[in-house]
Protein backbone atom coordinates (compact mmCIF):
# COMPACT_ATOMS: atom_id res chain seq x y z
CA UNK A 1 0.00 0.00 0.00
CA UNK A 2 1.23 3.65 -0.98
CA UNK A 3 1.97 5.89 1.83
CA UNK A 4 0.70 8.72 -0.57
CA UNK A 5 -2.75 7.39 -1.56
CA UNK A 6 -5.78 10.00 -2.67
CA UNK A 7 -8.69 9.21 -0.08
CA UNK A 8 -12.21 8.96 -1.01
CA UNK A 9 -13.85 10.47 1.67
CA UNK A 10 -17.79 10.61 2.31
CA UNK A 11 -19.57 13.02 4.78
CA UNK A 12 -23.00 12.47 5.54
CA UNK A 13 -26.03 12.46 7.42
CA UNK A 14 -29.02 14.38 8.49
CA UNK A 15 -26.67 16.56 10.92
CA UNK A 16 -25.00 19.87 10.61
CA UNK A 17 -21.22 20.08 9.94
CA UNK A 18 -20.60 18.27 6.45
CA UNK A 19 -20.03 21.17 4.24
CA UNK A 20 -18.45 22.61 7.54
CA UNK A 21 -16.13 19.47 7.85
CA UNK A 22 -15.23 19.30 3.92
CA UNK A 23 -14.15 23.01 4.17
CA UNK A 24 -12.37 22.46 7.23
CA UNK A 25 -10.49 19.33 5.11
CA UNK A 26 -9.67 22.21 2.39
CA UNK A 27 -8.16 24.61 4.96
CA UNK A 28 -6.12 22.08 6.49
CA UNK A 29 -5.13 20.39 2.83
CA UNK A 30 -4.46 24.50 1.74
CA UNK A 31 -2.31 24.62 5.32
CA UNK A 32 0.26 21.69 3.68
CA UNK A 33 0.59 24.23 0.32
CA UNK A 34 -2.12 21.70 -1.30
CA UNK A 35 -4.42 22.95 -4.41
CA UNK A 36 -7.93 22.41 -3.38
CA UNK A 37 -11.32 23.15 -5.56
CA UNK A 38 -14.42 22.75 -3.72
CA UNK A 39 -17.92 22.22 -6.42
CA UNK A 40 -20.77 23.33 -5.08
CA UNK A 41 -23.77 21.64 -6.30
CA UNK A 42 -26.41 22.88 -4.65
CA UNK A 43 -26.10 26.05 -2.83
CA UNK A 44 -25.92 29.23 -4.58
CA UNK A 45 -28.25 32.08 -3.92
CA UNK A 46 -26.12 33.85 -1.32
CA UNK A 47 -22.72 34.82 -0.22
CA UNK A 48 -21.03 32.50 2.11
CA UNK A 49 -18.04 33.06 4.16
CA UNK A 50 -16.28 30.19 2.62
CA UNK A 51 -16.83 32.13 -0.58
CA UNK A 52 -15.17 35.18 0.92
CA UNK A 53 -12.44 33.43 2.48
CA UNK A 54 -11.98 31.40 -0.94
CA UNK A 55 -11.26 34.88 -2.45
CA UNK A 56 -8.52 35.36 -0.08
CA UNK A 57 -6.73 32.56 -0.55
CA UNK A 58 -4.16 31.07 -3.50
CA UNK A 59 -4.77 27.61 -4.13
CA UNK A 60 -8.23 27.24 -2.40
CA UNK A 61 -11.30 27.73 -5.09
CA UNK A 62 -14.87 27.59 -4.59
CA UNK A 63 -16.86 27.75 -7.63
CA UNK A 64 -21.05 27.57 -6.68
CA UNK A 65 -22.56 25.22 -9.63
CA UNK A 66 -26.05 24.87 -8.46
CA UNK A 67 -29.02 26.63 -8.33
CA UNK A 68 -29.94 27.19 -4.30
CA UNK A 69 -31.51 24.69 -2.22
CA UNK A 70 -34.60 22.96 -3.90
CA UNK A 71 -37.89 24.31 -3.63
CA UNK A 72 -41.38 22.49 -5.51
CA UNK A 73 -40.87 20.72 -8.60
CA UNK A 74 -41.60 21.25 -12.39
CA UNK A 75 -39.94 23.75 -14.15
CA UNK A 76 -37.32 24.93 -11.16
CA UNK A 77 -36.34 20.98 -11.62
CA UNK A 78 -35.51 21.07 -14.50
CA UNK A 79 -33.67 23.65 -14.13
CA UNK A 80 -31.94 22.58 -11.20
CA UNK A 81 -30.91 19.36 -13.49
CA UNK A 82 -29.51 21.03 -15.94
CA UNK A 83 -27.28 22.97 -13.40
CA UNK A 84 -26.05 19.32 -11.90
CA UNK A 85 -25.66 18.40 -15.94
CA UNK A 86 -23.04 21.00 -15.86
CA UNK A 87 -21.65 20.57 -12.27
CA UNK A 88 -21.28 16.73 -13.08
CA UNK A 89 -19.18 17.59 -16.43
CA UNK A 90 -16.99 20.44 -14.52
CA UNK A 91 -16.12 17.82 -12.45
CA UNK A 92 -15.28 15.27 -14.51
CA UNK A 93 -12.70 17.72 -16.09
CA UNK A 94 -10.97 19.11 -13.41
CA UNK A 95 -11.15 15.63 -11.69
CA UNK A 96 -9.33 14.38 -14.49
CA UNK A 97 -7.31 17.37 -14.95
CA UNK A 98 -4.34 17.13 -12.19
CA UNK A 99 -4.49 20.17 -11.63
CA UNK A 100 -5.77 19.57 -7.90
CA UNK A 101 -4.66 17.86 -4.75
CA UNK A 102 -7.90 17.41 -3.34
CA UNK A 103 -11.61 17.78 -5.09
CA UNK A 104 -14.55 18.78 -2.89
CA UNK A 105 -18.24 17.93 -4.43
CA UNK A 106 -19.99 19.52 -2.13
CA UNK A 107 -23.78 18.62 -1.49
CA UNK A 108 -23.42 16.08 -4.67
CA UNK A 109 -24.96 13.22 -2.73
CA UNK A 110 -27.70 15.38 -1.83
CA UNK A 111 -28.70 16.29 -5.37
CA UNK A 112 -28.54 12.49 -6.09
CA UNK A 113 -31.06 12.24 -3.56
CA UNK A 114 -33.35 14.72 -5.45
CA UNK A 115 -32.59 12.75 -8.83
CA UNK A 116 -30.44 15.83 -10.34
CA UNK A 117 -28.07 13.33 -11.10
CA UNK A 118 -27.93 9.07 -11.66
CA UNK A 119 -26.01 7.64 -9.21
CA UNK A 120 -23.71 6.42 -11.91
CA UNK A 121 -22.68 9.55 -12.79
CA UNK A 122 -20.92 9.90 -9.45
CA UNK A 123 -19.51 6.64 -8.98
CA UNK A 124 -18.09 7.19 -13.08
CA UNK A 125 -16.57 10.50 -10.94
CA UNK A 126 -14.96 8.57 -8.40
CA UNK A 127 -13.67 6.02 -10.63
CA UNK A 128 -11.63 8.62 -13.27
CA UNK A 129 -9.84 9.32 -9.76
CA UNK A 130 -6.65 9.97 -10.39
CA UNK A 131 -4.44 7.37 -7.87
CA UNK A 132 -2.91 10.69 -5.53
CA UNK A 133 -6.24 12.60 -5.85
CA UNK A 134 -8.21 13.33 -2.22
CA UNK A 135 -12.21 13.20 -3.78
CA UNK A 136 -14.46 14.87 -0.58
CA UNK A 137 -18.14 14.10 -1.22
CA UNK A 138 -20.69 15.72 0.69
CA UNK A 139 -24.44 15.12 0.79
CA UNK A 140 -26.69 13.80 2.97
CA UNK A 141 -28.28 9.85 2.63
CA UNK A 142 -25.26 8.30 0.96
CA UNK A 143 -25.95 5.21 -1.07
CA UNK A 144 -24.42 2.06 -0.18
CA UNK A 145 -22.43 2.30 -3.65
CA UNK A 146 -21.04 5.22 -2.47
CA UNK A 147 -19.78 4.21 0.79
CA UNK A 148 -18.44 0.93 -0.67
CA UNK A 149 -15.83 3.05 -2.76
CA UNK A 150 -14.88 5.32 0.04
CA UNK A 151 -11.80 5.07 2.38
CA UNK A 152 -13.40 7.02 4.64
CA UNK A 153 -17.36 7.77 5.57
CA UNK A 154 -18.53 9.30 8.90
CA UNK A 155 -22.16 10.11 9.43
CA UNK A 156 -23.39 13.23 10.79
CA UNK A 157 -26.45 12.79 13.29
CA UNK A 158 -28.37 15.97 14.34
CA UNK A 159 -28.50 15.57 18.04
CA UNK A 160 -29.64 19.31 18.66
CA UNK A 161 -30.34 22.38 16.03
CA UNK A 162 -30.97 26.07 16.56
CA UNK A 163 -33.98 26.44 14.44
CA UNK A 164 -35.55 23.90 16.51
CA UNK A 165 -35.56 26.73 19.51
CA UNK A 166 -36.32 29.88 17.01
CA UNK A 167 -32.98 30.75 17.12
CA UNK A 168 -31.92 32.35 13.23
CA UNK A 169 -29.13 31.26 11.35
CA UNK A 170 -26.20 33.32 12.19
CA UNK A 171 -23.42 35.01 10.17
CA UNK A 172 -20.11 33.03 10.53
CA UNK A 173 -21.93 29.88 11.24
CA UNK A 174 -23.96 28.80 9.12
CA UNK A 175 -23.37 31.37 6.22
CA UNK B 1 -34.29 36.42 20.36
CA UNK B 2 -31.96 38.93 19.12
CA UNK B 3 -30.80 38.39 15.05
CA UNK B 4 -26.89 38.16 16.37
CA UNK B 5 -26.79 35.43 19.06
CA UNK B 6 -23.45 33.77 19.68
CA UNK B 7 -24.24 29.74 19.64
CA UNK B 8 -22.50 27.04 21.56
CA UNK B 9 -21.88 24.21 19.23
CA UNK B 10 -20.88 21.06 20.01
CA UNK B 11 -19.30 18.45 17.43
CA UNK B 12 -19.33 15.10 19.38
CA UNK B 13 -19.14 11.01 18.22
CA UNK B 14 -16.71 8.35 17.85
CA UNK B 15 -16.27 9.48 13.84
CA UNK B 16 -13.81 11.83 11.94
CA UNK B 17 -14.77 15.07 11.25
CA UNK B 18 -15.67 16.92 14.43
CA UNK B 19 -11.95 19.27 15.05
CA UNK B 20 -12.57 19.13 10.69
CA UNK B 21 -15.65 20.62 10.97
CA UNK B 22 -14.47 23.17 13.99
CA UNK B 23 -11.70 24.02 11.33
CA UNK B 24 -14.24 24.79 8.52
CA UNK B 25 -16.35 26.90 11.09
CA UNK B 26 -13.05 29.02 12.05
CA UNK B 27 -12.70 29.40 8.41
CA UNK B 28 -16.42 30.57 7.36
CA UNK B 29 -16.35 32.75 10.08
CA UNK B 30 -12.45 33.84 9.05
CA UNK B 31 -14.30 34.63 5.62
CA UNK B 32 -16.81 37.10 7.37
CA UNK B 33 -14.24 39.08 8.67
CA UNK B 34 -14.76 37.37 12.48
CA UNK B 35 -11.72 36.71 14.80
CA UNK B 36 -11.21 33.57 15.73
CA UNK B 37 -9.26 31.44 18.07
CA UNK B 38 -8.91 27.81 18.73
CA UNK B 39 -7.58 26.40 21.29
CA UNK B 40 -6.62 22.46 21.07
CA UNK B 41 -6.60 20.81 24.22
CA UNK B 42 -5.41 17.57 23.15
CA UNK B 43 -3.19 17.35 19.94
CA UNK B 44 0.77 18.86 19.93
CA UNK B 45 2.88 16.93 19.10
CA UNK B 46 3.47 17.00 15.21
CA UNK B 47 2.68 19.55 12.42
CA UNK B 48 -0.61 19.73 11.53
CA UNK B 49 -1.81 21.22 8.35
CA UNK B 50 -4.22 23.76 10.27
CA UNK B 51 -1.23 25.15 12.04
CA UNK B 52 0.37 25.76 9.02
CA UNK B 53 -2.63 27.71 7.63
CA UNK B 54 -3.53 29.35 10.46
CA UNK B 55 0.19 31.11 10.22
CA UNK B 56 -0.98 32.35 6.97
CA UNK B 57 -4.33 33.58 7.90
CA UNK B 58 -4.69 37.10 10.14
CA UNK B 59 -7.45 36.95 12.34
CA UNK B 60 -7.59 33.29 12.84
CA UNK B 61 -5.41 31.53 15.72
CA UNK B 62 -4.58 27.88 16.30
CA UNK B 63 -2.72 27.44 20.13
CA UNK B 64 -1.81 24.50 20.87
CA UNK B 65 -1.74 23.99 24.74
CA UNK B 66 -2.17 19.87 24.63
CA UNK B 67 0.04 17.42 25.35
CA UNK B 68 -0.04 14.97 22.28
CA UNK B 69 -2.61 12.07 22.71
CA UNK B 70 -2.91 10.64 25.81
CA UNK B 71 -1.53 7.26 26.34
CA UNK B 72 -0.40 5.14 29.39
CA UNK B 73 -1.38 6.68 32.66
CA UNK B 74 0.64 7.37 35.81
CA UNK B 75 3.17 10.52 36.05
CA UNK B 76 2.10 11.09 31.84
CA UNK B 77 -1.15 12.04 33.15
CA UNK B 78 -0.22 14.12 35.71
CA UNK B 79 1.42 16.17 32.89
CA UNK B 80 -1.99 16.19 30.93
CA UNK B 81 -4.06 17.19 33.87
CA UNK B 82 -1.30 20.11 34.28
CA UNK B 83 -1.39 20.90 30.89
CA UNK B 84 -5.56 21.05 30.30
CA UNK B 85 -5.27 23.36 33.53
CA UNK B 86 -3.10 25.81 32.51
CA UNK B 87 -5.50 25.65 28.55
CA UNK B 88 -9.05 25.86 30.87
CA UNK B 89 -7.58 28.84 32.88
CA UNK B 90 -6.21 30.50 29.18
CA UNK B 91 -9.97 29.67 27.88
CA UNK B 92 -11.15 31.53 30.59
CA UNK B 93 -9.22 34.53 29.73
CA UNK B 94 -9.95 34.89 26.27
CA UNK B 95 -13.40 33.79 26.06
CA UNK B 96 -14.33 36.79 28.46
CA UNK B 97 -11.75 38.98 26.96
CA UNK B 98 -13.91 40.52 23.91
CA UNK B 99 -11.47 40.21 21.50
CA UNK B 100 -12.87 37.04 19.60
CA UNK B 101 -16.17 36.61 17.81
CA UNK B 102 -15.58 32.39 17.99
CA UNK B 103 -13.64 30.35 20.46
CA UNK B 104 -13.15 26.77 19.52
CA UNK B 105 -12.29 24.07 22.29
CA UNK B 106 -11.02 21.69 20.15
CA UNK B 107 -10.59 17.94 21.95
CA UNK B 108 -11.42 19.97 25.52
CA UNK B 109 -14.82 17.33 25.81
CA UNK B 110 -12.16 14.65 24.76
CA UNK B 111 -9.92 15.65 27.72
CA UNK B 112 -13.04 16.03 30.05
CA UNK B 113 -13.30 11.85 29.14
CA UNK B 114 -9.78 11.71 30.31
CA UNK B 115 -10.55 13.35 33.87
CA UNK B 116 -8.02 16.14 32.47
CA UNK B 117 -10.70 18.57 34.13
CA UNK B 118 -14.04 18.62 35.88
CA UNK B 119 -17.09 18.97 34.09
CA UNK B 120 -18.09 21.88 35.95
CA UNK B 121 -14.79 23.54 34.25
CA UNK B 122 -16.43 23.16 30.94
CA UNK B 123 -19.53 24.38 32.58
CA UNK B 124 -18.00 27.68 33.55
CA UNK B 125 -16.42 28.27 30.50
CA UNK B 126 -20.32 28.31 28.63
CA UNK B 127 -21.45 30.28 31.58
CA UNK B 128 -18.82 33.00 31.01
CA UNK B 129 -19.35 33.56 27.11
CA UNK B 130 -20.40 36.69 25.79
CA UNK B 131 -23.55 37.13 24.43
CA UNK B 132 -22.49 37.42 20.87
CA UNK B 133 -19.24 34.88 21.10
CA UNK B 134 -19.61 31.38 19.19
CA UNK B 135 -18.12 28.96 21.55
CA UNK B 136 -17.66 25.70 19.41
CA UNK B 137 -16.44 22.27 21.90
CA UNK B 138 -15.17 19.24 20.09
CA UNK B 139 -14.75 15.60 21.27
CA UNK B 140 -16.42 12.27 21.95
CA UNK B 141 -18.75 11.57 24.31
CA UNK B 142 -19.95 14.60 25.27
CA UNK B 143 -22.14 14.70 28.56
CA UNK B 144 -25.90 15.93 28.65
CA UNK B 145 -24.79 18.46 30.65
CA UNK B 146 -22.93 20.22 27.74
CA UNK B 147 -25.53 19.14 25.16
CA UNK B 148 -28.28 20.92 27.59
CA UNK B 149 -26.86 23.77 27.29
CA UNK B 150 -25.99 23.85 23.60
CA UNK B 151 -27.38 25.52 20.28
CA UNK B 152 -26.33 22.55 17.64
CA UNK B 153 -25.02 19.19 18.73
CA UNK B 154 -23.91 17.00 15.72
CA UNK B 155 -22.82 13.74 16.37
CA UNK B 156 -19.99 12.29 14.30
CA UNK B 157 -20.31 8.58 13.67
CA UNK B 158 -18.00 6.63 12.16
CA UNK B 159 -19.05 4.30 9.30
CA UNK B 160 -15.71 3.58 7.44
CA UNK B 161 -12.49 4.14 8.74
CA UNK B 162 -9.62 4.22 6.57
CA UNK B 163 -6.99 2.92 9.67
CA UNK B 164 -9.14 -0.22 9.71
CA UNK B 165 -8.52 -1.24 5.99
CA UNK B 166 -4.39 -0.50 6.49
CA UNK B 167 -4.37 2.95 4.75
CA UNK B 168 -1.88 5.22 6.67
CA UNK B 169 -2.44 8.71 7.73
CA UNK B 170 -2.70 10.97 5.01
CA UNK B 171 -1.25 14.77 4.64
CA UNK B 172 -3.75 17.08 3.94
CA UNK B 173 -6.50 14.71 5.09
CA UNK B 174 -5.79 13.61 8.38
CA UNK B 175 -2.95 16.11 9.05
Amino acid sequence: MSENKGLVIVFTGNGKGKTTAALGMALRAWGQGMKILMLQFIKGGWVYGELLASGKLAGLEIRQMGEGFIRGGGQQEEVHRQAARIAVEEARVEIASGRWDMVVLDEIVYALGYNLLEEQDLLDLIDIKPAGLHLVLTGRNAPQSVIDRADLVTEMKEVKHPYRQGIKAQKGVEF
